[in-house]
């Protein structure tokens, strides 16, 4: 088997999350390559020392730029915050490296195009780490609906609620914050949260043309981590929007972190002329299933324990019955890569799929700021 | 249409039930004849009255006997404690009266068959208040059952779980309270919980063969409410047992009084060969049901909503989609029989099939007694 | 007690549920009136008069006017189409007497506002049927939210979604589908379902100040099944829109026929600072709630069995764990207007609250036909 | 940190969810040791060699004696099917190693007596793989009860409940199957299901006095799919039982291979004078608690979602909200097997709880076949 040495540059939340799929895809995946934990890449040594040693990578480097350039290493792995995601993935391109990036790809459209520009000039392999597409439960719902169950669409539904930053004594920015901070993230919910919303949303139900959308700042200014000063927050502490899918069917959206009693709420709801689905990510190992061509006194919602053979990832695991998890999500998306790399196909959610994504949070963004109805930019 | 003149014994939680029943029925139901609500029948004259005044009966008796030999009065319907059926029901069908009685229809097999004896030789119409037959639920599991989907059954569970005796501060007997005291009630979770159980059961699923069981009393004294006294508390607070049904399945039953959390959970679980059924009182509205022939990737639970035209009684209520509740099954089980009676036909549940039942604690009690197993009476 | 003589205009589903709670209420509560079922009004003599039989109302009557004008009758209840409403309202008010009107109150404000005149000029009481404020549930949610249990509002949620118009087959218009004919309804889901989601929400949350609406007629043309012809679809299939109360917190709302698999989904959210609330119409016996100020380890959404004495109207009915369902809304909504009235109060909601939610969904069609953010206007 | 140099006996089922144990460990919880993988072992090496690959063993071995003497083996770990588990573990001991076991413990009570006299004379570290007690949802259980909160226990309820071998044309023995085959596997669903039940309940609610069980073979003849003879089949399908605990609670449980729609529904109900709990192995990330401590009102039962970093195990993984599944019970088992032994502690469940529950399971069968209460031997 061919080995794929990995440069990991970020260790944080991402970093362990990619780690632990680099680590584990071979023990249950029948994949052409070995993913081999070759460097971690962080400014602060220590910690990173910590990083490589507790997950086995063999080199630990604090300029990202080394990481880049080494012939010893064949695909960068970007988890840094997302200001770095440009810089970072347009060298890694032009060094011909395998890029793979956390999302959202860019901190907006623009940042975004570039990045797509390098890496389809370098004809270098590439993915976002959108890795919602790889709930078992969320791969099933996309086959039915490509294999016409649902039939015509006509409502799409999705939220992502969280209730973090509800308390005004949590500061912003600084390690671990870093998602609070305008600068440095781009946007607040709208590029964490609906990107998600936005990505899986695409890929089940095509494009979306045009948003209504209206944003909100609860906590008006916080202490800032690094600083000390309380300064005014930039972000969006809430992101809500109506749309309208190229197929004609109309969605609402919404993310806050002011959802008290929601952790990581991502739900999403499809209604076909046919049939209907729900999912969430607190009961990921269940999708809700109504099918109206059942026999009319049995109709019903169906909840479906994802954990057979039959369902997509889950004969690579354990026994039917027995629930997988969130960390699995990127098990599945390193597998796919790995089989698409082998294969010399594309691995989805290429960067130009991330890069569609970020053209809607654009287009959320200008017409909360405008308060109108926004198209959002083909290409 | 033809008039049914009731004459209510007692003016409990059950009076009250079988009133509104009586009242409703030809609101919502193309039934062959009227009840009339003409007396209302209990010791204290002065509740007697209030009871009469606000729920429409024309007249209030104290004395029973009089109510029963009446020549106004078609129907008897006895609501009083557990001791008083006995008496009531066999005078009533002496008189040539048709006889409705709450369940358990005796305090145990030997004055239910008493009872029994007396219907069927005066052959008058007759039904015990088994109403968790007709939740709208629990007679489309019946249907479902009868046109053979589940195949051989090989497993029933039962439960009926409510925590309100909890506190050793309760008082026993009296107003209320009777169900506490063994001599009115004649047993305790036995006969006015697992009585419930048991009567569904045999319905769905045939007839029991044998039982293992255990009973406990965890508060071993309380004050009596009408003595004021502390005395021995004679009832079961708790009765499980194992049960082997006629049709090979087996089964567990368990009720209590002692379960903190569950106010009135009634549940029942089936498990056939090609299909499943579970339904509890507390989502009464709602059938739980699994079918193994759906297609692979999509089988689970389907929790059907029990609300459209097609389903049991529904057509006759409101529209898909919006629930009833409890005391609708006691509207159904006197459409049912008004629809039995105008027909000439006996109404189910029959006398006949609440000694079966009593026969059935009876064992349980004897088994729990004798720590063995016991076999339920045939006749 | 006092009689309140009840003339009834219409006899449609909300003919029947009005009915049954103008019967039941004395039953179950202490009021110091008894509604009196005097007359049903039908354009249909026949069809009268069946339903006259079937309810017990002791006449019957084909001319509205002559209801309006009887001196036999005290109480108007408007339960016929939309655009009877306000005639029947304007002239039963000027006859003196009291007016239950069914929601909406008119087709749109102007409506609204005319008839809200009438009843103020005339001084009558009035009541608007939005009968979801009196789900036992929805009540302890606005008991919570006034005692301060929520803190600080950050989002509210509503959806109504049914599924019962998707086949293109349904003709529209003419008996028991006049809901489809916009010159009789007014608009399509967003007087009839949305509204009831503004009513709550207004009730629980406050006013709104702006809405972003979009509506969508998803089958543009449907055979009249009074003409027989086929003709463009005036309705609203679908309504969605962004709201900001006037408290700062952010919504959406959502209702539509095209929802596969739900029947009457009416659900609705609220997260405030300390707790959030859950609430859905198919299981509208319970109430979801998150507390903050629960113990860390032990916060969660609890899911809380409304059938207590504690609970909103419970103590009316059975004993804990039997659920009450749809109907029984009604009831609780005649016996407050009975106490109301029997007190000398208004009860809520007046004909003037009815009036503030028709403001709202003139701003979301308003807004939905303008594409552009619009300000409920303010009186 | 020290190696830990694991030897592991079998490669099925069990064998992967141990490998990925131990591979694991390391990333997330901070131990005192470090399993090395350093040997396998099977009687096809052909397979023990993909298994090697797979999993990352250094060496493969084809007798298992051999690895129990290897000197460069600390710990051995059987996972090799049930009629191995006395011989491999003793010769273990009798080496000095550490052992680690899957459950049961052996066949039978004597089988496992014997296999604790030995690790016991030995004095080496020893731990049965009964995982269920470290889902998280189930340690907090655990807490909570020694915290006091249920207070004096009334009823316990399990059962765990599949549905995989309903169909008459599985055969019985053999690769993957020799579950069904009760000379290897000891009995059927007693030894293999309910005593993960026993072992979780005697944790949790302390030592059982006697049971009353019933048993059922209901396919009588399977295909032996070794010899092609069609054999008599000697395990129990279902598996039932009465019991009461020492705290004088009572308790059903339940196991069985024909509850279609049931995967590996392991459920666990507690019902306490304060609080009572519920847990399903199908949604394990979430305990039920039910607390009457709370005000009434809101009193209801709380799903809580097991992903905080107050919960056990949890602040090793990911954020709050990103739920976890089952292989990581045995991540959490040899964390707390790594950082007892590393202390000098035994780690529980050690051989000898096991034994105790072996010891209940041979009363539940010698029960079923005496049909008579029996008392579990104690020690």
């Amino acid at each position: 088997m061919k080995n794929l040495r990995v440069g990991l540059i970020g260790y944080g939340f991402m970093g362990r999350t990619h780690s632990n799929a680099f680590r584990k895809v071979n023990n249950f995946f029948d994949v052409p390559c070995q993913p081999v934990l070759h460097t971690v890449c962080a400014r602060n040594a220590e910690r990173a020392k910590d990083f490589a040693a507790k997950w086995g990578y063999a080199n630990v480097e604090t300029d990202w730029r080394k990481v880049v350039e080494s012939p010893d290493i064949d695909l960068i792995d970007i988890a840094s915050p997302n200001d770095t995601h440009a810089e970072i993935a347009i060298a890694a391109a032009k060094a011909g490296k395998m890029v793979m990036c956390e999302k959202p790809l860019g901190r907006n459209g623009a940042e975004s195009e570039a990045i797509v520009d390098a890496v389809e000039q370098a004809g270098v392999p590439n993915m976002v780490w959108y890795n919602y597409r790889r709930v078992p439960a969320v791969t099933l719902a996309k086959q039915l609906i490509d294999e016409g169950r649902l039939g015509r669409i006509f409502h799409y539904r999705a939220k992502f609620l969280q209730d973090w930053t509800i308390s005004s004594d949590l500061p912003q920015g600084g390690e671990g914050l870093w998602r609070l901070d305008v600068k440095v993230a781009g946007s607040g919910v709208t590029g964490d949260l609906l990107a998600h919303c936005i990505d899986t949303a695409m890929w089940l139900n095509g494009g979306i043309d045009e948003v209504s959308a209206m944003t909100e700042t609860f906590i008006k200014a916080r202490k800032h981590s690094l600083t000390g000063e309380v300064e005014p927050v930039g972000i969006d502490d809430a992101s809500l929007f109506l749309a309208k899918f190229n197929n004609g069917s109309l969605a609402t959206f919404e993310a806050t972190r002011y959802a008290r009693g929601h952790k990581a709420l991502y739900t999403l709801e499809i209604n076909g002329e046919h049939a209907s689905i729900m999912w969430d990510l607190h009961d990921l190992h269940r999708l809700q299933y109504f099918d109206h061509k059942d026999e009319g006194k049995l109709r019903g919602w169906k909840s479906i324990h994802i954990t057979d053979r039959e369902h997509p990832y889950m004969s690579n695991w354990w026994v039917p019955g027995l629930q997988i998890g969130y960390e699995h999500t990127f098990v599945h998306q390193v597998a796919d890569f790995l089989t698409a790399v082998g294969g010399g196909h594309a691995a989805a959610p290429t960067f130009r799929e991330g890069l569609a994504t970020d053209d809607v949070t654009d287009a959320v963004l200008a017409s909360a700021a405008s308060r109108s109805w926004t198209k959002v930019k083909t290409r």
